[in-house]
């Protein structure tokens, strides 16, 4: 059976720990799906597409890797690409409350779904999206905090366009 | 002296968890009031008058249960009910830290008050509102995260009505 | 029925935050009996008796206090004693975890008990019998971490007497 | 060199745990200075020059003390003020986690800086802004939450005179 | 290249949380070695060759499931057989802890090896084996904290027979 | 005042982590005393003199560093030496819970003396000196995670010499 995992998040933006998680997550799957989730209550900074664009043009040399958007449950999403696990990344422990209970909901709600959890590097741990977001909104320098080759200003301006 | 608890919360809505905490609670008390707060800040999913319906209709059998709405602080219901106690229940250690803030400020505010607490069972661990109300706003299936004889149809549907 | 509450520990010593705890239980329950347990595989500073002596001594105008000594599983004393309810005061967050698993196993055990949880004050929040006995045997002063009737010299000395 | 404290946070209001672990910090500086983050997002009880008056008030006898409104990020007003450290307090291990995020991204865009945490005392643990804000938007007693000489009343009411 | 994975652990007894995280593991991996780790300061209930055939019993008829003894560093043993992977079960915020530091560590030594982690289902969460062995020791009954099919009296008794 | 800061520990060994949280807070203080805490309870790796040499050799060049022994409580020899400050790193909620406790009763006891925390940098969070005692113990090599210029073999070896 093909291993399928679906990678879940907003990624508002895609960071440096992130990419790392996937990365090192690609040898145990046939596929990785990012999935972009929909929350329409929540203002985003980067607009969803301009997210699926990021993280493609991240990992466009990867065939493993697809990116897609969807709106609503996660567990949907997976019944509906074959997967047969869900991958997230754990920072802290309040990460990890959090995460297992979406887990445990999920598997209640989907037996066949598993999902496993890799470590971000300790260097990585502090790095979140929220606080990347701060940054940018005061024009400070986040370079150190998303992948090398992601050019962030190339995704953002003007939405209207 | 009677022994009365408040079981506050916006049970937005009414979960398995909670059922099971209230009904393991009810031996300790002669009375246990349930205390559905108003937060005129926070949209609910459910109506608290719908609210207040769903947990009436869940124990309508148990003349210990009596079910009020509240909008304002929680110590100032127990005063007016001539509670002795306030009764919650705990998931996980982040539930905790949250709660012990709460239970020792309010015991600050009116020293007559004691919080007990009560653990979730493991099964209902994962299980909180805000997740149910995700699946249902999604469409899922929540009737495993919820009271067996709680009919949640009958309470959705339009609030205009 | 009868309420009646084991309050399981080794209390070596019985703090001030032990007393609270055990204090403010009392209106809930006919009766709460501190179970001392034995466990032969750690050494205590004050021997067993000498503690049971200790807390009889602090509660002796307390009618619904008894105290004994178990060595054997907490839910087996519970069911020898016809106990409904076992007591414990919760301090930290660390505190939680331990104790929850320990709840829930008894429960697993035997269904008819049902854990139920007090915080301690504030201030009792960082005194836990670890610490204490560490002060006392580098000889500092205890005393305002054990109740204010505790004349705790009483106790110490001689074991061999 | 001058050893400089940047003391930020949002103080809404400001209470008495703020206050002391600003006290107990002084003797380590020569100069803290409060920094009222300005979250235009975030909708506050007192505006943020009122909160300003507030703190100058109580610190008034105390000149190693300043404050200051910044809009932008906490490392840009360090850099400005050629602070040297980031002051903060911690209450729980939820704190912590937060805590912990904000300084390791700070020294990481700014290794001049380095943040120093001080404890509440345990009487202070449960107090924090948003209860206290609670009690006060239900016209509860809060006095026993803010700094005693912090005449509340002065600085609420019509923010549009 | 091959997936191996490593599930270390010392397994005193091998309880049903463990069982269910390396049964759901197993999709992933062309092998799990469970390593059995000495510990010669730690006395165990049973001794690591009964423990070695409690796990090789459970699983005979899984030829993916190898069981070996390792004294030594977890790392050196996956050095030695090739693994791409170490297993861990998480079950709560103070296993994470714990759990994240040993892993960090580890890939630090040992870059190619990445610790992925399951969560125990809901209902296993409060099982360990510390707690285990206190029951056993006091001749109280595991049955439902170990495998359904795991016979545990066969592996007790006299260790010098 | 001259402001002196007692750093205590067992230091079994000194790590990368002790090294740099004691670089970054020698700004702060005139001095600060490193205390080794003698447990005779805990056997240690290192004598508690190999461990006050190891420290003494790293930081010759730094005379705001003093190394000492100590039998007893901290705060008696924060006592005995005038010390204004305790110094202690954080690394997580797990050692936060734990030295919230010690440093809150520390205060207790003797008001004057305050404990300040600095974080570990994110690369060092997941050193601790178990792990590399556990490292040590297995002949594996601990270089990254102790001082660069700490010659570890130095101070092993006979101890009975």
């Amino acid at each position: 059976m093909e291993k399928i995992a679906v990678f879940p998040g907003s990624f508002d933006p895609f960071t440096i720990g992130h990419e790392s998680v996937l990365q090192r997550a690609l040898p145990l799957f046939d596929k990785v799906i990012v999935m972009l989730g929909v929350n329409n209550t929540k203002k985003t900074l980067f607009s969803v597409e301009k997210r699926k664009q990021m993280i493609e043009d991240l990992f466009d040399s990867e065939p493993g890797v697809e990116v897609q958007i969807h709106d609503g449950l996660t567990i949907d999403f997976c019944r509906k690409v074959n997967a047969t696990h869900i991958l997230r990344g754990l920072r802290t422990s309040a990460d990890f409350e959090y995460e297992r209970a979406i887990a445990q909901v999920n598997k209640k709600m989907y037996n066949n779904i598993e999902t496993i959890f890799l470590l971000t590097l300790p260097e990585h741990t502090p790095v979140n999206s929220s606080i990347v977001r701060d940054i940018l909104n005061h024009n400070g320098d986040i370079s150190i905090f998303i992948p090398k080759n992601l050019d962030i200003k190339k995704y953002m301006g003007n939405e209207n366009d």
